[in-house]
């Protein structure tokens, strides 16, 4: 297969779960409809974005994967013929939870999951409280239409999670997300937070020689307001789509295969890495010597 | 201190070693009166990029670090008072060199030296045939400025060696280099390889929280044509100053230990790095279970 066409979607969340999901699977059907072969849903596509607050209330929006929205998605996959990235409020048992997306073949089939290994804690995001941070590792599947890797949102920041993603052979990396602007950040720092999102994503393309595709939520929910503009970039960094920030909507780009062997072909990357000198990334941080 | 001036230099070089130093030395001085404090000079700043063809001749080009010409440079940052970082063709021993990157300090001490540790081998860019990859490791040194760090063009490439200079609390990490478009590319790709070369250092900085400042040559040597654009971007990706394509230039930038300071504190990616889940960063691939 040269090349096949992914869709992100994005829409501002409401309080019920079950209006979300139908919102998800109209999406999911436009996005097919759209001729998307493989889709990616929004970060914790079934609910608000409840960490805004630490609510032990909150833990009853969790669910099992696979359960019965990934069960009800794999029928609609199969329907449909595509492939589906499905980020869910994962419980695993009682008193644990995580931020997970499940995989979903175009048979249907469940292929895995992956949870979110980069959990953030800051002001208006307290995900420490809710969710243990990922014990499965970084991972990439052989779909019907090619081999895509899942990370989720603050995962984002993190190079190390793209490149052992990469690594495993995804030709693209799905970044569900759930970010936005603070409202005492976004007169000063809101275009200089979007350049760095963006960026640093842009930068792990680039890095990998693979595709990105970030699909981010919209709408205000207290005071933070999610930005939108889902994207995806190519392997030399570009935008090749990006959705708008305050609209819902559904993306959808090529990944052409054939333009990323011609990449790694003139910039081959992967050939040159000095894996003898890379052990201290293990650390936490290089001391001075004292 | 609040903050420091870094100064980045680009130049055509030519055929006669003397000259380009005199032109570097120039160049530096001017630098200087423009304020800045760590001033970078492009990669090989005494040579041509001779490493378009594999001839042994140009093993004579190489030279002692320290030698005569970081002695010669040594006493101008004395003079000046500011930090160098000096790139030259390093003879290590007969039958070993290195491509090198000397680090001089605003009293004319020899701090040490960055020997660039990822070397390309490319059409027109022969550089496995005359360097050995580097057996330094990553470093960062304390100045009379500011703690920066130093790697050498292909090294932009990789987030490994970005994150491990960083690690060492290198505020700016400089990368002196050498590259440019070739006839045959650049037609069609010559735009997206810029942007991919931008974007990942870019990149690389958000993702560490620092300034990235790159000093690339101008000038057509044989059939490549350098591209310029020396820039520095700050910890938000966003490029602070980019010098012309083709043209001699200075450029001048402020980096602002608050803004980075602000920065590390509202998005702390260093406190959630996943320490334990990097061992496979160590490997050449990972490639699918038999």
């Amino acid at each position: 297969m040269k090349s096949f066409t992914i869709g992100l979607t994005q829409f501002a969340a409401g309080e019920f779960v079950a209006s979300n999901l139908d919102l998800a699977e109209r999406q999911v059907r436009e996005a097919a409809g759209a001729g998307a072969n493989v889709i990616c849903l929004q970060e914790m596509v079934s609910t608000l974005y409840f960490c805004r607050t630490e609510d032990p209330a909150h833990f009853s929006l969790a669910e099992s994967i696979p359960g019965a929205t990934t069960d009800r998605f794999a029928s609609i996959a199969k329907e449909l013929g595509i492939v589906l990235v499905l980020p869910l409020f994962e419980k695993r048992a009682t008193g644990l939870y995580h931020n997970t997306a499940a995989v979903i073949d175009a048979d249907g089939t469940f292929l895995g999951k992956y949870r979110k290994m980069h959990i953030p804690e800051d002001p208006g995001f307290h995900e420490k409280f809710y969710f243990t941070p990922g014990d499965l590792g970084y991972r990439a599947w052989d779909t019907a239409f090619g081999k895509i890797g899942v990370l989720i949102c603050w995962d984002q920041w993190y190079p190390e999670a793209a490149r052992l993603t990469a690594m495993q052979g995804a030709n693209v990396i799905f970044y569900p997300t759930a970010i936005g602007w603070l409202p005492e950040e976004k007169p000063t720092l809101g275009a200089a937070q979007h350049t760095a999102w963006e960026t640093v994503q842009r930068g792990h393309a680039v890095a990998n020689g693979c595709y990105i595709a970030a699909a981010n939520r919209i709408g205000t929910e207290g005071e933070t307001e999610f930005w939108g503009q889902s994207f995806v970039a190519n392997p030399y960094g570009e935008v090749v789509g990006r959705a708008p920030e305050n609209e819902e909507a559904i993306l959808t780009a090529e990944i052409d295969l054939e333009k990323l062997e011609e990449f790694r072909r003139i910039w081959p990357f992967f050939r040159d890495r000095r894996i003898d000198s890379y052990g201290q990334i293990g650390e936490r941080w290089i001391d001075d010597a004292p």
